[in-house]
């Protein structure tokens, strides 16, 4: 049964930079499963219209079509037991607590830190798409939104101390084992990483491991995928 | 077996105001375990001078001394698996990123909101020692940490954010029932609601309404105790 997955691609089709199907992407690896992946920009929002939406990722597994990478996860977990990505009622919802808190603290310093780098990694047709709906969005231009990204950094930094205090503690955020809240958590990384050089992490920081850790699994799946060092 | 809690109290002995020991109360009600609740002051460290150190709560659970709410809801959970605090090792590690989130967020707007009457609450022999280890902790007079409560108050519903985004589609923290994840937050607010009359939530707020289930449960375990209305 083919698994077919729309992912969000760059310059070259092969920058695949979208944290939400990097979450997927994890997710499908974390059961063992292969998907073919498909390159897909922001204005190609025809290929897509199959699925009453216009966001990737967007799977196909045999005659289900699912998007939303929380609904993927979910998919994966109901459909494909094995290898938990939560294990338990409680760990899936902990883990959608722990989405929440992801998307309402790390996408505005992220985007802050790396938005001159990643406006120029896109296709030259997801420009202007990318400017008009972004510019609408923060309520300023896109070079506003990147002129300090230093400063975007310390905030990320500072941001992200609870994550780093558990990591002193456990391997994963989900333990001694990776689960969807990682995945959820590096998907912020990866994004910045596809398209960025800027150093986030410093290499003595408790998340800097963790990162290393997760960038390892499948075989590498995520330390492949083309980007830039995170250790420049 | 006899439970015994060790359980800080303020002026009188029933009015029972730490958030660490309301976890701890509440972990051994959901396992449906009775236990003797002693009544504790700041200034009473002999009388848990046997557990090597000098915080509440402290539970003796047969000829075993766990203290710290943490170490307290594992040893409830590993020691008795009926009515699981978090049901899976993942949950148990998303619910302890949940606990460092909670302790690096709330205890500083909630401490700004309700500090003059934290203070008035607390036993006449534990004022001094209070004021001296809290100003020294916070580098300003109490009167200072108080002096902005309504600032607090509005600093603390935003940091509510996440968790309110949550509550808005699941019931509970740790989902369709609640778990070791849901007392850690309660705590939070039982520990002003014991103390404060201040109004933490508006009524229309979803946390307010996963607040009243926390209440609720238990027969009323934590609405019982001595304190305030939550909606003056």
């Amino acid at each position: 049964m083919a698994l077919k997955l729309w992912d969000l691609a760059g310059a070259e089709d092969d920058r695949r930079f979208s944290p939400y199907c990097w979450r997927a992407k994890l997710a499908l690896a974390h059961k063992g499963l292969a998907a073919e992946t498909i390159p897909w920009r922001f204005t190609e929002q025809d290929a897509i219209a199959f699925s009453g939406q216009d966001k990737v990722p967007v799977l196909i597994d045999g005659d289900k079509e699912i998007h939303d990478s929380w609904a993927i996860a979910c998919h994966l977990e109901d459909e494909y037991p094995v290898n938990p990505l939560f294990g338990s009622p409680q760990a899936r919802s902990l883990s959608f607590g722990f989405k929440i808190w992801v998307e309402a603290t790390l996408p505005g310093p992220i985007n802050r830190a790396i938005m001159p780098d990643l406006f120029a990694a896109l296709h030259d047709r997801d420009k202007a798409y990318f400017r008009a709906s972004r510019e609408k969005r923060f309520g300023r231009t896109l070079e506003e939104v990147g002129a300090e990204p230093e400063k975007a950094v310390q905030e990320l930094r500072g941001a992200l101390l609870p994550v780093r205090k558990q990591l002193v503690e456990e391997p994963f955020v989900c333990g001694a084992h990776p689960g969807f809240a990682d995945y959820i958590l590096f998907g912020a990384f990866q994004w910045a990483r596809a398209v960025s050089p800027r150093r986030l992490l410093e290499p003595d920081d408790p998340v800097f491991a963790w990162r290393e850790r997760l960038l390892d699994l499948y075989d590498g799946l995520a330390r492949k995928a083309r980007g830039y060092p995170v250790w420049a």
